[in-house]
């Protein structure tokens, strides 16, 4: 179908407002966070931004008519290139679509459409003492819509889990025009074992099944009280063996950081005050809870680091709070900075690995960026596994974009090896899609089989997850 | 196909000791513990006992190819039907296949046979410090593999959630005999949003898509401490008010039952030494973690629930916990003996409804028995809204048996129009399926082309779920 014409059906069908068509605007929507769409960015043939389900239908009715792709995007800050039209299309930009439906705090719950921003949501349910555990980095830009798209999670997982664990419902429209909502028509329940559970399935489905237009979210009382902990290791290996300790100790933190000796070396030369201890490894804490649990908690992390760190320290004044955790703060901008012609490139930086691998993990990430020549910054959320990798380079050469391919090549295949996964919180998206017959063999053909349930077509966010 | 010749091909296939095939072995797997099937209780063609994945291979292949029933069990716990043969067909009894592969600790998880007991699970990971949460009232009769069928939750299900938030893979045969892990194939890895996500469709899947073969189950450190709390009130509407406020003050108990009147009565009445208080609703909350996080949640809801309630006890002495507790244990037994001549019967039993509705439900449910000349006993998980109704009949009475059927049938419509579910957590199989348009409406068309996917033939488990 011609593209032109395409572009005036969508204006004459939603309005002027609703639909960006200029190349300009179209630019804006060629990338995503993830170096994959530097290197190769890509315009839709149109934006759409829709404002209700009757919306969402009516475009996607004319794309299911017309075999026109369909790619949803939240705020952008995905790193895999998930949100982009690879092969063209329309993206649907949810991300101005951005009501509280609802806080239904009598029944722990909040409704929202997919473009509220993550903190914004957290700031109002915090009026009612409640809050939405997850806590990606990008919390004050990602969409709720992208997290459940995504099923992301970040800090807080340890304790809180990712967010499917608290994603009660969802309105999905899907190519055909159909609405679904998933958990229960009218439900309000927080607990229902009824059907097959679409609800999860849509969570983390990156697009490919439908459009994300309505959420319902369970939520939780917010803590009273926070600490936090740093242990300085001169022996990697004393980083994981800690946290296993600090486990069988019945602690269970609501987040553990580490940042390795790349990681602390960028942050001292990034910003010289911080002064982190020079060390193989530091390890950060945070509990949360009431006050004297917390203070219980942080005396047993104390004495169990203590047994294997050089030095520890246990906080509950805000203001040491902040300065312990600041290095983990600035640790990605810190990355980015550790050469002056650098940059850092989001690209198989969120790796999982058992808890048991991790010290493995980094020491062969190290070996795998001296064998392609590019340095590597590693930290990340060592309670569940998830490395952060942060591979530096100067994307303006050729030749060592070619060399970081590899090494993230090597990166992901090392994860399946040492029993992990390619990505762990950021999703597949394009980047990972080459290694899903690996990490998942004969269950892709079923993935496969449920996309054609729900898009027969193969218009929704093609060339993706598998 | 000849019926004989099926039970001889079996017992070739698998040998003599894992096929029952006699009418006194296959009367056993006629009947779960609902109340469906006293009434209609169904032998099976042939029961199969397998003990390796091989073994369930090849009973799939042989039904997928001769078009024959296959209905997994695991302990016959279930009170929906769920693991009957209702159009005929070979039972799986996955109940002897009960090894712990391994407990991998280090790695906070562990990988079991779906025969193993709840309870002994727990007693083993309690060895190593850990647990898994979910805690059904037929832990010690249970299975692991019935519980992720059904994700099946319990007490605990308030802090802890249901079943699925500690699944991180399983092995799963088909009915073409693929055998598809979820969850990465060699993963041992906590985090992972790699590809669409089976294992979460799998758990609550009650046996229509697969045979669960393997389970990889997230485990949590064990808290140290415990504390209970009892409440008793002389307003009903004062009860759910309490749990919401206790919310609001910070405060996730690991449980929150309520026992109404009727459960109160029934309670005194079958251990007159118990001696509950005489009142319109009982609550008891159970709160667990660190000592002193205990000990400060316990007197914050002392002093929350002290400000409606006519009586407040908490207590943290393991005795006096027990004491306190006594009430709830009971209620279930308690329930049945209301009447001399009576049978609790289990249908219509754990309706869930919004918090805000717990009270406006429990005095529908005291009207609809009266209606229908039927003794109900309310109980339940008050903290998720999840409500226990026990009716109780003469059964070998026709025309009670009527009666308690229309009742059941308005619980359960009435759960649907208060905003909640049929089901809490026992699942739908044959007795809730009447009322999936009700619940999910457009929704089941998908969850029907999902069950295409993985069961074309349609021999996994039929006439159940949808």
């Amino acid at each position: 179908m011609d593209e032109a014409q395409i572009k005036k059906d969508l204006v004459d069908m939603l309005g002027k407002d609703k639909v960006l068509i200029k190349d300009l605007d179209l630019m804006y929507y060629s990338y995503d966070s993830s170096f994959f769409t530097k290197l190769e960015p890509k315009n839709p043939m149109a934006v759409v931004l829709p404002k209700s389900t009757e919306d969402v239908q009516k475009v996607m009715r004319y794309a299911y008519d017309n075999q026109i792709n369909i790619i949803p995007r939240g705020a952008g800050t995905g790193e895999t290139g998930g949100c982009i039209a690879v092969s063209g299309g329309i993206v649907l930009d949810l991300s101005s679509w951005d009501d509280i439906v609802e806080i239904d705090a009598a029944n722990m719950q909040v409704i929202v459409r997919p473009g509220i921003i993550h903190a914004k949501l957290n700031e109002k349910l915090a009026e009612y003492n409640l809050f939405f555990p997850p806590d990606p980095g990008s919390s004050q830009m990602c969409t709720i819509g992208g997290m459940v798209a995504n099923n992301a999670s970040g800090l807080r997982a340890v304790k809180y889990g990712c967010t499917e664990q608290y994603v009660l419902g969802l309105e999905v429209v899907l190519p055909n025009g159909d609405v679904i909502i998933t958990g229960g028509m009218k439900s309000k329940a927080i607990k229902n074992v009824s059907g097959l559970n679409l609800t999860k399935l849509m969570v983390g489905s990156e697009g490919v099944l439908g459009i994300i237009t309505r959420i319902r979210l369970r939520c939780w009382p917010k803590p009273k009280a926070r600490g936090i902990a740093m242990a300085v290791f001169d022996n990697l290996d004393d980083a994981p063996a800690t946290v296993l300790e600090v486990y069988r100790e019945g602690v269970l933190p609501s987040g553990i950081e580490i940042l390795d000796s790349s990681a602390i070396q960028a942050v001292n030369q990034f910003k010289p005050e911080i002064n982190l201890p020079d060390a193989e490894a530091i390890l950060l804490f945070e509990v949360d809870g009431n006050p004297p649990g917390v203070e219980y908690e942080g005396n047993i992390i104390k004495e169990v680091a203590g047994r294997r760190a050089r030095q520890v320290e246990w906080a509950t004044d805000p203001k040491r709070m902040a300065q312990l955790w600041e290095g983990r703060s600035v640790t990605a901008a810190a990355a980015a900075r550790v050469r002056p012609d650098g940059s850092r490139v989001f690209a198989g930086e969120d790796i999982s690995v058992p808890l048991s691998k991790v010290a493995d993990a980094l020491r062969a990430i190290r070996a795998l960026g001296e064998k392609h020549g590019v340095q590597v910054v590693n930290y990340g959320h060592i309670g569940d596994g998830n490395v952060h990798t942060a591979p530096v380079i100067n994307p303006e050469n050729p030749e060592e974009v070619e060399r970081v391919k590899q090494l993230v090549d090597d990166i992901h295949l090392l994860a399946i090896e040492m029993e992990g996964s390619t990505t762990g919180e950021h999703g597949v998206g394009v980047v990972r899609r080459p290694y899903a017959e690996k990490e998942h063999g004969l269950a892709v053909k079923y993935m496969k089989g449920i996309k054609q349930v729900f898009d027969p077509r193969g218009i929704m966010n093609p060339d993706k997850l598998f």
